[in-house]
């Protein structure tokens, strides 16, 4: 506290992002990044961008990057918004599309992160409570309304649990007075996109990151797709708040990871293998494991505390998330898909524990 | 225009980087980049960092690097904020330290990147004119007080001109209710910084950034120095808008870039030399050359319309730039400072354009 502070900054409450423990041999299965290397062609992309020009601004534009996007998803270059990372994508979008007179829409279960935002940009907010299947509905949403703008994501973060494209586009057809953010965060894991719906449906905004599908965390890239005005009001903000938010090497790097599209389709064939074999691994061991599109597994273990299981487990070096509110998932753990070794790892871990 | 749009993006007139044309054979002088390529060491440790690891999170909180700046200026390493360039610090400053209701308070020759900003987060601002000799006079600022917060750079841009430290600390004695935000993004090149004050002053934040100094506009990197309230203010924020605002490699390369002291002293003296011939032979050519501790110059050409002089000069292929605004300042170019062969091609420039 100090008399110094915005009015704004006394009611935040910022976001906790998962831990990035500095411990050799953990395995971290806590903040469900790709367990592959990036694309090879991504790396030598980025070594080949290191030398005498990283003295100049990079392109304010990033326009090779919205080029390589625009093919990526066969959409029109002008329907391309880029940000250092989805999360500031995020933030662009909640400032300059969802502050409304009535209020934003999202799941009770959700990313944690759009509460923050809605604080951050003074907008009022309603949260839509997922059905008991943990499924979220289209006619639950309408219910809630009238809204300023409607955000989720899809796959939703942490059940992993997809909304069908069919049902997306119904909610489209009946809320054409507000925005509609899908958040596909993790959308390449096994989600049917919202992007071939942005061609008839203007108040569509989906946003995406490189961040879990192309194993690429690290660099921080994030993206939207939407109408040209919708676009515009984000680039207005953007133009208002940092002309260059990707640097060179974020540039040259994930164009060549865009453009690596053997490396993505070996690498999510990889992980949703094994997603799969952890997921009735689990099931066999009495977990309740929810049917997941992402990266990541939400999971219960019937009879036993999650927060207490998460103790246990990083006790044998492997390292989950819990989430305590709201109260429904408290018995959940949300546990990363890893590689083959890591998921034998916890399942040995699993054992040890449960036996 | 759209109905989709919050109602702040209608009032938003964002900012204008200057251009990054990509013309072969161009004499680049209008975006004040360091005319030499960045440390060795600082592209060594970025390309050690090209690697797996990219799938992983950066650190949040960029320990690494805050460590690196409190070595750099000897300060606590609490009193360290990073970020995404210091337009993006800038951009967290004023939402989390000058909104409140008295009007903040910026020369009016100046960044233009402020007024953008004040409008994006609501700010009243009030702009307090130069004296003649285009130096900001801490009088002028206080005369215009009560004021909800005091921001200037220091070398002020785009004339390039200092104010003594001492005028710097004259100012905080006497304002001691509201926020004095310093932005050094050019003080390497030859002002007294602020930075030794910040412990004696509790309202003070300075802002630096990598992109000039260190040669790596391409990298974005900025920070900001203060007493740990305002840090936690900015941190907040920071925490609410985007949890890891530096990617792997920009933290890896601004570390060694900052340890690299041999570097950024031959560097600067280079530049401060370059800058000194120019100016001088500049005043030799009949131009009036504001006394610049920056690494750029603001000079003016008796009888001769600036924004002809730019087309002329970018016809001999020499890049410069000039504002329009305020009328004041319309008759002068900022011409940013090069290398020795890059003022030979300004020189034989001017000298073909002035004959």
């Amino acid at each position: 506290m100090s008399r110094f502070w915005s009015e704004v900054v006394h009611g935040l409450t910022p976001y906790v992002p998962g831990e990035q423990p500095r411990i050799e041999g953990l395995v971290k299965l806590n903040t469900n990044e790709c367990p592959y290397p990036p694309s090879e062609s991504a790396q030598q992309a980025i070594a080949a961008a290191v030398g005498e020009s990283l003295r100049l601004y990079p392109d304010p534009e990033a326009r090779a990057l919205k080029e390589a996007i625009a093919r990526h998803h066969g959409v029109p270059v002008e329907q391309v918004f880029v940000g250092n990372g989805s999360d500031e994508v995020l933030a662009h979008a909640f400032h300059a599309l969802l502050r409304h007179e009535s209020p934003l829409l999202y799941p009770d279960v959700s990313y944690s992160f759009y509460p923050v935002y809605a604080r951050l940009y003074g907008i009022a907010a309603r949260e839509v409570a997922l059905a008991e299947d943990f499924s979220l509905r289209v006619d639950d949403l309408l219910a809630a309304s009238p809204n300023g703008g409607i955000i989720f994501p899809n796959p939703n973060a942490p059940t992993g649990m997809a909304m069908p494209r069919a049902e997306v586009e119904r909610l489209l057809r009946a809320n054409t007075g507000s925005v509609v953010v899908v958040d596909e965060a993790y959308a390449e894991y096994g989600a049917e996109s919202a992007i071939p719906l942005v061609a008839q449906h203007e108040q569509l905004l989906v946003v995406r990151t490189l961040s879990k599908s192309h194993a690429l965390a690290g660099l921080r890239v994030g993206y939207a797709i939407g109408q040209a005005p919708l676009i515009e009001a984000l680039t207005r903000v953007k133009d208002s708040f940092n002309s260059y938010p990707l640097d060179r090497l974020a540039i040259a790097g994930s164009v060549a990871a865009l453009d690596d599209t053997a490396w993505l389709a070996r690498t999510l064939e990889r992980v949703v293998a094994t997603r799969e074999r952890m997921s009735e691994a689990l099931r066999a061991r009495g977990a309740v494991v929810l049917p997941s599109a992402a990266n990541f597994i939400f999971a219960s273990f019937p009879g036993r505390d999650a927060a207490e299981l998460l103790t246990l487990l990083r006790g044998h070096k492997v390292l989950v998330r819990h989430f305590k509110r709201p109260a429904r998932i408290a018995p959940f753990l949300r546990i990363s898909v890893g590689t083959e070794a890591d998921t034998d790892s916890l399942l040995a871990a699993l054992d040890a524990i449960l036996a």
